[in-house]
């Protein structure tokens, strides 16, 4: 204990820990084993969170059975709740980027855990003799089963962050639909001219495409309740109490809220990443209608002399140093570039998942880092793309109407009334002349002024996007 | 319609098509534009069914609401049952990789149906004033809802024959579970020896892990049940009849036997890829499940001399033409490769997914080519694991209890009784000794020899798996 | 030989193969073991070509070096001319997606040779005691030397025609940029208007970049002229005759015309698909590449109406059945997807090379079918876009004139001149006045008529491109 | 300037930037703009000293012009030394996942470098009328060139670092691979056991893989230092006086010691990011190649009891905490998930790629951070693995050479000698009686002593891996 160091001891040997370090040897080992990406794990918050809700549970499981001293129990479940406060991120400094399994992760937890609780106690950190990090806090536990379990129990919190903000972006767009809802434009199918439609319609669309994905997102969450606490090893909860195996994990929903199940087998519930896959594919489909949603705004608000123009972003940023006054969609490309990330983190989580072997995957820890941070930084970018950009669109309202106006494509809405024949020279004619083709279609007494006038209405079949059918 | 050609003409002017093709211009165009792939859009027999059966309850509900005359209303719903039934694949020679949004392939049925109706009328092929494609078959449709809806539909289609499948190798798996109950061995994580368990609880995880894919492959499939026939354009239902949007989709489920439903909004459906994403990401979760499985097996079947040698795959290629006796795992690493093949697919349908834009996506072929191979190799390669290997695996039973009675990891079960230093003591020495853990501890008087046969039991807590708590 | 089929025996047994087929034993059980995608491998014509090259080469090096007897050396090499000129590829079945490492498509090859020297011996297919698909044909080889040298030969022969479309591909670009050379018009970054520039320098970058490509894909080929012919088994030579081993591939580089060189260490060439990995990227980069030209394309001829409006493409199909007039950029849009198959089929390969294990990797015939698609969609991809598009495009210049006069970024060029303060002024006045920024400088007196008209020039510095230093 | 802050004021309006900041307003915004993952722009070291080279070379090319004056382009060179020598990389704290293109990341450096040659010049921060972030660090510059030209430098920085390491890891398997040059082993195909090898050539085939990725990476990163300085806004060096852009890619080849070369066009080197491609996908390449190799480490010393148990990695962790002695291979472990990650970016930069539009690819910061990540942790891995795995592995060299022995893959060796028939039985009878091949042959006359003993020899043909063919 002399320099400000204390020596520990694991089955390897001994290591130095600083005397001011809430960790010990494992955590110690891990930092020398892992200086890969310099990310701490304390950095991703839910999962600290969730693993100090794991240790409490099993504490206060074993702590009930008896099979650790009550006061130690105590002590163990009051240090999780400072760890899970966030009071002590700083104390969990290894790699995210680790080999292990997530041993490393599981270890600078329990000696976290074992070290506050003996300060509680009024001991010297590292008396393990009184509170042990393996025999104590990890105590009826194997890294294989806490490990996977605070995994899906910290993406359970992060998705909650993601849903809200999530919900409250398709507010933003459904807002923006109502308010552009008598606007009329020309639709586009595969970048060229259609028929029309409204502003309001396209707004809406990307708030209905967004609560789809709310919903979807929450039951791949649902998939993730499903937790092996107590399998231990390899499934077969060697070493485990019954009766700990048996209530541990409904104490775990006691401690976090969350109403977890227990995995059908536990045996295929060690090795199985089956629901990261699923999550995985989840997040990466909201990702991408993320970006194609920004894609479209970038292409919308195109100009403003020579693009679609249709729409205004607000500025965010001056655009250039030596373009005066332009200003670019900096905010929905951040968001293009979010899911061009979240896409390759889902890559990652594949091959971590083909690469599983026998009895267990030893890449969680890339699964969990890759999942934590697509939903944080998906969770950021809805917060980003509300606030920043969709709430203070505007629409160049004069313009969509005069392209409205001037549109071939209100020929498809005669289609019924005139036939194809006389629609596609209506068309051609209006095209040539400049004139809209309801105007000429009045011209030539094919359609009545009030028929024409309907048409353009609000609402007019042209715009019904559901159709008006009893 | 000299020289064995009729001409046919469309807004870009006339072509001449083969008298012998059921098919016409739009068709030919589609022919001379996409020579990509080679592949035929008839090798997707379950889209040519689903075009089909769009088609028929197309004409069905035009004719009822007298939108087409009844006789030709009859002769289309006749003709779509012949495409239906498959006897005119070769009639759909379009390549697969096309581009135009899938109008080609709209195109391709339209012409091959009202050809096919003409004939049934006693007309020519290309008697297109008597029964149109455009006009008769196509009426009230645009191929932005016919081509997402049929390719729904063929997904739907061809996902019952995967599940089937997949139902019935998990079946195998599980069988074999049953058979290789008794027979002890010893777990691995990260490829080191661990603790024991039971072959038959390996198998077991195959067939529980399969049963999950199952549900959300199932699930993944419902949502392709949503969709936009009617929406026409891009989702406003232009020149479709109101009342033919609001019955359209209930007579395709009665042509279908599949429940169909709307979406929610017809602009977004027109757009959306959302639900192709999803069930590409579940079609990627299964595939990868099978290749951890089909890892794991040529794992545990490795030697025969050197390697795990734990199972023995029946043989089904000479595997070497200078190595005499040597077989090979081939098909489990046919099924690797097919994974390696639907992951590709999954990240074609996300680049496709995110380049939509506004109204509609234009790589929708894409997905659809790309989901449809998956879900058919998927299919055929759970055949092949099926019949030609997993039903004949075999246990090295005898190397297997030998492994288990020798193994260290013994020690890892008397933890509970000993503590971690007795244990770690008596798995050294019998490491060095190459006696068993059990038998020290029976020697050293640690164990009770019934109580060491009891832990070793097949009823064993060591094996349990399901830890018996009541 | 009765009923038709003769029986055929290999190691694990015997089997009925049709007497009309050229394959034996080793093909049919293939076709048994993997009925999984239906495309045979005699579609690949450039493999078939390339294994029969490296059978010849074999043939005749053991034949010189009396390792077979010389009229049977003679016999095989005149099957290998036969089936390297196409004449047989029927006679390869077999799934092209096969576990085996390619055992199968080596064996289908050696027995396709062995029956056609049988014939021109003067002998019936399947008497194999006088020319043995194994003894003769496959002598001094294995799979795992023979399958990657003739996957390399096979990409080799492939590219060749990809370079050459490439190339012409880029000369339509180069002419489409010569001719728009003295087009004005607004550049854009981010999609927003930027500054001047020439639709012939858009034109020329397309070119310039397919160029950079075109040799990065002949460097990447360069790499798969590395070869392990002689390595036999796992790399030792193991059964290979010495002087075998020394001079079949240079008797492979004059039987091909290709120079082909050994690998440095045959262990790892046994194992390593580097060289694949490389090739499949740098096909990605190419299709990426023209992903990102075709989805230009497709903006830049985007409208009619509505949109950007500056080049017009061919029109090759008629665009809808519902909206008179639409025609869509149906060529730059599979374009785009076949970008997207190949990206998929680039994580295909990925997974196959990161999934290989010790002295193999098994997964080879993945990255073979992979490679060979991607390479031949994107040749047929090339020949596409420049027929039926690139060549035909035509510049809406009078629009690019107006909108390039108009445009207020040329108030950047003026920067210079009178700094940023009053540029920005410039662009203002511009923007709200619709007048242009030179004619409103000219105004102001800031600049002379004839100042302002040679900014505009063609050889004005505002299109300089390269920029004018001496 | 009260309350700790300064006003600074740019075409949007006015903010509030704390006095102690060295960065300015364009940075604030950026920081309120892009809270999305937290990793600041400072961590990416080699970036931040590549945008400190090019505005020091344009600055120095600036000032020798006249273009800005002398002593305010000594003072920006000066503050653009002390950027590049790490000493303020916290005054670039905005986010690396930012819109944009790279517009933040540009002005963050102007700035920067702005207030640090204010204060070499004796004024307050903020006295940008003295030394103006844009009219005298940016001046003659767009982002468009720097960023770009700072990313492709930053990368050249990095890969130098990695080349080192990488050259170091092979030497260490190189190393390894001479002591293991007589230990003969069984070689694996597919798993299977195959035919005899020595350890040391599997070790030195793993030196001579790195090696060949060692001069890939050369070779990619060499297109890197092609560049576009001078390009301005769209490549046609707009604003930029004609001699800087002649001069200022020498200047920057002076300043780096990096021999630069102009991109032959600017307009397409300003949206080209082909370079990128091909850098990742050599990055890509080589990490799984690594990851081949660390699961080949992990098959090779799976064990100790049940696995090929080959070789022993030094123990760098207490691999459980209830299973005591357990050792697993952490440093192959978390080698194989830098793979994983390293695939996921290079998806990340082909999806960026894809998205570029028109005159510039917006999403270059995500490439860029991708790629320097991925440089990173790869230069950080392949330390690791040396360091901490590779030096110290050892052969389980009794069980090595008592397996070679009892080899059937011996049989093979034999064909040239005694026929595939003899061999075939020989093989058999060694696998059912336990003794070996050779010693069976030389029993049953078949070779003699001396024969078998030198076909088992280290010089033997049967390890020989370079035949030995003068």
């Amino acid at each position: 204990m002399s320099n400000g160091v204390r020596i520990e001891k694991d089955s390897l040997g001994t290591l130095a820990v600083p005397n001011s370090a809430l960790w010990g040897i494992h955590t110690e080992r891990a930092l020398l084993n892992f200086p890969i990406s310099g990310i701490q794990l304390g950095t991703h918050r839910h999962l600290v969170r969730a693993l100090a809700c794991v240790k409490k549970a099993a504490a206060l499981t074993n702590s009930r059975l008896g099979l650790i001293p009550a006061d130690i129990g105590q002590a163990i479940a009051s240090a999780c709740d400072t760890v899970a406060s966030g009071g002590v991120d700083h104390a969990f400094p290894i790699d995210v980027v680790q080999g292990g399994a997530g041993t490393s992760t599981n270890m600078n937890a329990n000696e976290v855990i074992a070290n506050l609780a003996l300060e509680l106690l009024g001991h010297a950190r590292g008396s393990y003799e009184v509170v042990d990090p393996i025999g104590h806090v990890n105590k009826c536990q194997s890294t294989n089963d806490v490990y996977p379990t605070a995994v899906r129990l910290a993406l359970v919190f992060a998705v909650e962050e993601l849903l809200d903000r999530l919900g409250l972006l398709s507010a933003s767009f459904a807002e923006r639909g109502q308010a552009f809802a008598d606007i009329p434009k020309v639709g586009r199918t595969q970048l060229q001219d259609a028929v029309p439609m409204t502003l309001g319609q396209e707004f809406t669309a990307f708030s209905v495409t967004l609560d789809e994905d709310h919903r979807r997102l929450g039951e791949a969450a649902g998939l993730l309740k499903e937790c092996s606490l107590g399998a231990t090893a390899i499934g077969t909860g060697i070493t485990a109490d019954p009766l700990y195996v048996k209530r541990v994990i409904d104490t775990l929903s006691d401690v976090t809220g969350v109403r977890l199940v227990r995995a059908r087998d536990f045996i295929e519930a060690t090795w199985d990443t089956g629901a990261f896959m699923t999550f995985s594919g989840t997040l990466k489909r909201t990702a991408i209608k993320l970006s194609k949603i920004c894609s479209d705004l970038r292409l919308l608000s195109s100009g403003p002399q020579t693009g679609l123009a249709e729409i205004r972003l607000p500025p965010r940023q001056a655009g250039s140093s030596i373009m005066p006054g332009k200003v670019n969609p900096v905010i929905p490309e951040v968001i293009n570039q979010i899911a061009f990330f979240v896409a390759g983190a889902d890559l990652t989580v594949t091959m971590a998942a083909d690469n599983g072997q026998l009895q267990l995957n030893a890449f969680e820890p890339a699964i969990a880092h890759a999942l934590l941070q697509s939903v944080s930084w998906l969770t950021n970018g809805c917060d980003v793309l509300r606030e920043l950009c969709v709430t203070g669109v505007e629409a160049n309202e004069a313009l969509l109407r005069s392209r409205a106006r001037a549109s071939t494509g209100q020929a498809t809405a005669l289609l019924p009334f005139v036939g194809y024949t006389v629609a596609a020279g209506l068309a051609h004619r209006a095209l040539v002349s400049g004139r809209s083709v309801l105007e000429i279609a009045v011209n030539e007494g094919l359609l009545l002024p009030a028929e024409a006038e309907a048409l353009m209405g609000p609402t007019s079949r042209m715009f019904s996007g559901e159709p008006a059918c009893q």
